[in-house]
């Protein structure tokens, strides 16, 4: 327990040697300076901007360790109970930005490196982002990392340090194919990570797990591979406060490390085969969340991660001297999705083999833990491990699990969870085999969902829609069996920090002004952009706010002209879709609208063209790579290739290029979304009705003031009913009728030429071969033509539409620009403080820590 | 070129902000604990001796640094010619303590931590010694590198970063084995290393080399592996001086790391294989220096760390904008023993092809460039290569080795060393034949050494009998063919700042105090030891003498019972051999003779007993391990193991152990030798003569007042011939009679009970079993009793007699403290500044630079 007293030496001798927070400007030139003399050891004189980066990155750094210490000090000192928000992923972005932000230095940094002879600008871009997540998922963590250490709430994520990331994804020259390569993103030392090299722990795969008696449940679990998990903390600023969290992530380390005996006898493969296979654990984040796959490595990923994040939690907890029953009462453990559920079982194993804590009693604790967050009802991405896989790697744990499901001889029946059901049940073996953890067939599987849903004391969905779903369609059983009150809903946030101060500081500084509050008050009390309405209808503030975004748009495209060598109209409309590629989330419906355009105003005459919206269509995102263990989302590469390749037909073509032109911007990334965001007259969020389960993305348009081409799915409901629905240009089908459509579509199909004229024409179009590619396109295009699972067929006639309505809308300007005005006014109510806050009152029942 | 203006930024806001060293208390106590907060991240309130010695050390670091920034600058501004010294080993002990030494900071550091509750004498044993050599040779390139910055000469060492360094040693409990383990010395990060991830290099290994047209000698060479070589630099103080010179040691990494798409497609052992192949080269020192064995990796490490050290040269220099023609004006390259012998052939390749300079005046160049230590005239350790592993290896190196030797068709004769010979000595084809770079024979083989003496301009030995034995022995044809003007000799040194300053101070204390002459002086200008004979009959001065050497002994005694947890009597005579386990250093004379007094003692009754001389004798070392690659010294793991096992017996013995006892200390290194050193009364250095080339540690023990043992061998001669043959004692057959022995075993074996008694009644004893093994020391005992390669058969009785007369000796104790003091007196030739200032001014012509 952290007592803040001297065990050696002069504690005045201390106290005269500590540092603070540096602020001001003449130390902060001082301490970047040493910086470039001692940590880099270069000579001041020629360091260049990446050399700057470097050395700012550190003297901030210094900041943040000081707060962060104090932080966790005053933390051990309290001992409030902690929530842990288990994450795979965390897509954390640049930091150094964000840091100075939320310390408050931003213009005193700026200033000390200008009179150095660097813009900060310049210094900023120089950072690599940390790519530890690839889609929604890792950003939304992020997000509530920064919330939660706004809001002074005692929370450590857990995660794991990738060596490689994702892939950074290059677009081949040729033929517009996606290559991955490694991202060596550690490549030149993370100043924003603190290895902590003495916190280690070790973590067993496969051996043997011996049962004691059958009175007890315990058993012990010996042999097999030990591999060390190391720690390394990452340091996350509140804004406007002292607060600074933490992110531990884990790396995988051999136990024993090189076999010196091996390497002796000439045999090298073998003297670094464990270290290989300890390193392989953290090497690369799998490049897609959403599908279940029989991969060993994965399922080491799990079980190493979440036995080294409760094994620190446990030391943790101990500190306290606190009895173990008291567990649930200091910790919160949020699981993101289902990759964590392993840590139920997990805690069931501590408690019952190493604490010697009866089985019920243990149980009680765990479901008094966790709290399991679902972010997909796609029945192909809920994870289930085969029965044989987890009795090879992890033989306890699966004996824990068939143990939870209904172990005949193990104490009360209270915690044997079918034995309760068939009391509750009586002969309703359906529903048995329907709530069971176990999956008949060959082989068996275990149901994660099923398991955390289980384990846990609350469930949520992260959209109304999808909580809804949730409940209705993925576990209607286990909501008539545990009651309502154990599921709910926290609709997803965002930070505003860095959606919208930091990525757009010209509409922040242009929202300060005009609300007339500080900065830092509305930024942590986002409702008060509401303020901004009483302003619509003055017309220099709408003249203001459209200058905001004109230059955001030439922003961009400047950007792009520096990487693409071409020139974009900003006075054109700028239409964005930039997330993962996914089936699901129809990148190809839009490209496919792309082509209806380009045909249409292909067949324009020239005076008529003139009439025609300018139109600039931006793609940006990354595709799970065509080969893979996964055997999945082959097409998706395709689409991307399909892009390229009508964006090099279009932009070439003379007839129409001032009208429309398209993009696809590689290795989608945070840094480029920041660029992105702010740019856009419109984006898309089009995914098939009741497949995205919130969006995140669409948050951060709307905040920007860009409006949404949606479907009524995930998030777009809500922020329609905040904005009201005509800010918001909806389309397509419900999600009630998607069933009837796919039930349709397979039984009594429709031709694509009857259902969409205009779509057959697009599709044969391509088919024809003018943006090249000798038939490659057909696999993709025969989706939508045959089977169409995700009804782009029916969907295409009131998308087109939908764009139309667009065009008619951005042509009358001052009321696009109300449009605009109202649509950010009214998204107070996604800042993830509003999200991180419902999580710490609702589910974690954790107060916040002043310093 | 370095110029001091500011590029960027106003230079003003730099100068204000750059630091100079911190040399006072309470800015050192605020590094320190400012390193504690944040490059720490640690709590200040719980840092233990560990985190107190890494804050010590980056405090420590930031300081050289500067220094090393001033240094380089001045350098590049002066474009002075520079010295290389390529070594394959450096071993540098630890840091700290001598860097705080040379920076002259050793007080107020220790002050500073002392007000923080630490002692620095704690806190310097936390640093794990950087094991990156084996032996003698490795600790005379870090002693060279120590007097190169204390002359403020313009020197740089280039080296290899081996990963696990050389093994650590341990001794199995129950039978007294060695074992090997990976010496994990960068695991806890290491503060004295400067990664420069921005310098680096390609290597290339295998692909093609096609010749150009014949009349070029130029080629192109491509394909194969390309591996990456990155610098990391070690910062060199020198003693009471700004200069602070760099050791640059490179690291081997894959040019294309992680390959993705094997990983993605499920097959990790193919993504790591070309990371697992490039790490390799720098993963190990290999535990022996003194063989050739036909392990491609070792002539990878060699090919790598030549080519990439002369890259970074040849960058330098282009720097210099001066035209390549004057390359050796401004570079002069040592070779340190054959290893980089390959920079030879390197430089040629790059003149050649790359710089494309004609095929004579490259080897004008390359002959003027490199200059050739030679450390060995035992012929199994002179290194060959075979013709088709080079061939595969490096085929481009195998046509220019050729070219060099004679080819037909290139250029001006004068550079084709074959017809130069045969034109100077007409007909003599076995003279041709010795003086061949090639050995016939199935297969060729590539004799490393005769290419050192063809490419370099000197070729030096290390003391003057072995100098001697190179031109007489090794070389006499080459010495013939380019005359004697050609070779030289460098006796070896050691610096007195680490062996008599650090590890002894309070001798260095008393010789300062009796002087009269300040410490950086005499520490500067060893020959001023000499002051010191003028007290030898001083009897305060004598008492003040031993008792620090009793001090120092009892420092030791102390040592081995916290190791051992065996009392030592400090009184006793110490007799230390601390080197590298080895046939020809003949620790097992020494084991031998113990058993003799052993046996001695015990045939004596407890009356005759008290008259004998105390005596404690140390063994430390490590052995080649028993089981490698290069299939030798089988043996000497027995003889460590045979050590163990009579320590056992006879310190355990109550009748004999108040008179002698044993140790075999394990693990041996540089700070294990700075505290034996200082205690020792007698050393060992008993090399069969002709085979010792030199011998450091017996400078270092004469220069801390301990007399020797010896043969008449390497710089024992030489040592004699400062101190006096008074102050030695020496026995032993003379380097002209083993010959005559060795024939003589083989022809006319005599047995050894008729040479030696005494010794075949130790051997019979050994056999007998009384120290265990079960005739497991028949194999070591029996290259004794048949063959006797070393002549312990010829030279025991000579050595009892010689250690009899050191008992003799020891019992006049003042005599032997003004021994002692006269031995101490007169060690100031063997000062590596005097060694390095002959390197200087006879071979490399170069100057210091004074800051």
């Amino acid at each position: 327990k952290g007592q803040e007293k001297w065990p050696k030496g002069d504690e005045k001798s201390w106290k005269a040697a500590l540092r603070g927070v540096t602020t001001e400007s003449p130390e902060i030139s001082k301490s970047i300076v040493n910086h470039v003399q001692t940590s880099l050891a270069r000579a001041p004189y020629n360091i260049d901007d990446f050399g700057a980066y470097q050395a700012a990155a550190l003297s901030v750094r210094d900041n943040l360790i000081v707060n962060w210490n104090s932080t966790q000090l005053e933390y051990s000192r309290k001992s409030p109970k902690r929530a842990y928000y288990l994450s795979l992923e965390f897509l954390m972005g640049r930091t150094l930005s964000n840091a100075l932000l939320n310390l408050g230095v931003l213009d005193n940094y700026s200033s000390s490196l200008s009179s150095l002879g660097f813009s900060l600008e310049d210094i900023l871009v120089q950072e690599r982002d940390a790519a530890l997540g690839n889609g929604g998922l890792g950003r939304l963590a992020a997000c509530y990392l920064d919330s939660s250490a706004t809001q002074e709430l005692p929370v450590w994520g857990y995660g794991l340090r990738y060596k490689y990331g994702i892939f950074q994804q290059l677009i081949k020259a040729d033929d517009g194919t996606q290559l991955e390569a490694p991202d060596p993103w550690l490549d030149h030392q993370n100043p924003w990570e603190l290895p902590r090299l003495d916190v280690t722990y070790e973590v067993r795969f496969y051996g043997n797990a011996q049962r004691w008696d059958e009175g007890t449940g315990r058993a012990t679990w010996s042999g097999g591979q030990e591999v060390l998990a190391v720690a390394y903390d990452v340091m996350i600023p509140g804004y406007g406060t002292k607060n600074t969290n933490n992110l531990r992530l884990w790396e995988s380390k051999p136990k024993r490390g090189f076999d010196l005996q091996s390497f002796n006898a000439g045999n090298y493969e073998r003297s670094v085969e464990s270290s290989n296979s300890a390193a392989a654990i953290t090497s690369v984040l799998y490049p897609n969340d959403h599908t279940s796959f029989g991969k060993e490595l994965r399922l080491k990923q799990q079980y190493f991660w979440t036995a080294a994040s409760l094994a620190d939690m446990l030391r943790r907890f101990k500190h306290l001297e606190k009895p173990i029953s008291q567990f649930a009462e200091y910790n919160a453990i949020q699981l993101n999705d289902t990759h964590p559920t392993l840590a139920i079982v997990e805690l069931m194993r501590i408690l019952v083999d190493e604490e010697e804590v009866p089985w019920d009693g243990a149980w009680t604790i765990v479901t008094n833990t966790f709290f399991f967050t679902n972010h997909t009802v796609l029945p192909e991405a809920l994870e289930k491990w085969s029965v044989p896989l987890l009795e090879h790697l992890l033989p306890r744990h699966l004996q824990i699990i068939f143990d939870i499901v209904s172990h005949p001889a193990i104490i009360r029946e209270s915690s044997l969870f079918l034995q309760s059901v068939e009391k509750k049940f009586p002969g309703d073996r359906e529903k048995l085999s329907r709530l069971s953890l176990i999956e008949e067939g060959f082989p068996k599987q275990v149901r994660m969902a099923n398991l955390a849903v289980v384990g846990s004391r609350r469930v949520n969905g992260v959209a109304e829609l999808h909580s809804d779903l949730v409940q209705k369609n993925l576990f209607p059983d286990f909501v008539e069996f545990y009651g309502k009150s154990k599921f709910g809903n926290v609709t997803n946030g965002i930070t505003p920090r860095r959606w919208l101060d930091q990525c757009n500081p010209s509409l922040s500084a242009l929202i300060t002004e005009t609300l007339k509050i500080e900065r830092n008050v509305w930024l942590k009390d986002l409702y008060k952009l509401e303020g901004l309405l009483a302003h619509v209808n003055d017309s220099e503030f709408q003249a203001r706010w459209a200058a905001v975004k004109h230059q955001n748009k030439e922003r961009l495209a400047l950007f792009v002209e520096r990487q693409l060598g071409i020139k974009i109209d900003a006075s054109a409309l700028f239409d964005v879709q930039i997330k993962r590629l996914h089936e699901y989330k129809r990148q190809t419906l839009n490209i496919l609208g792309v082509i209806h355009r380009y045909l249409l105003i292909k067949s324009l005459k020239p005076e008529e063209r003139k009439k025609v919206v300018k139109k600039v269509v931006f793609f940006a995102g990354k595709a799970a790579p065509a080969c893979t263990l996964f055997k999945m989302s082959t097409l998706l590469p395709l689409t991307i290739r399909l892009i390229v390749n009508v964006a090099r037909v279009i932009n070439a073509d003379p007839d129409t290029n001032q009208y429309l032109s398209l993009f696809f911007l590689p290795d989608y990334s945070v840094s480029l979304a920041e660029i992105l965001i702010p740019a856009s007259d419109i984006s898309q969020h089009i995914s098939t009705a009741g497949t995205e389960a919130s969006g995140t993305s669409n948050m951060k348009f709307c905040l920007n003031g860009g409006l949404l081409v949606g479907t009524v799915d995930g998030a777009n409901i809500e922020i329609a009913e905040e904005v009201g629905e005509d800010n918001v240009f909806f389309f397509g089908h419900l999600t009630p009728d998607v069933e009837d459509l796919r039930y349709q579509h397979t039984y009594h199909p429709i031709p694509v030429e009857e259902k969409s004229p205009a779509l057959a024409h697009v599709l044969n179009t391509v088919s024809s071969g003018i943006f090249g590619g000798d038939g490659v396109y057909e696999p993709l295009l025969n989706t939508v033509r045959q089977g169409d699972f995700y009804i782009l067929t029916d969907d295409f006639d009131s998308y087109i539409r939908a764009l139309e309505m667009v065009d008619e809308a951005y042509s009358d300007r001052t009321e696009w620009i109300k449009k605009s005005i109202r649509t950010s006014a009214k998204m107070g109510k996604f800042s993830s403080d509003r999200a991180i806050q419902d999580y710490a009152q609702e589910y974690w029942n954790i107060e916040s820590v002043k310093l």
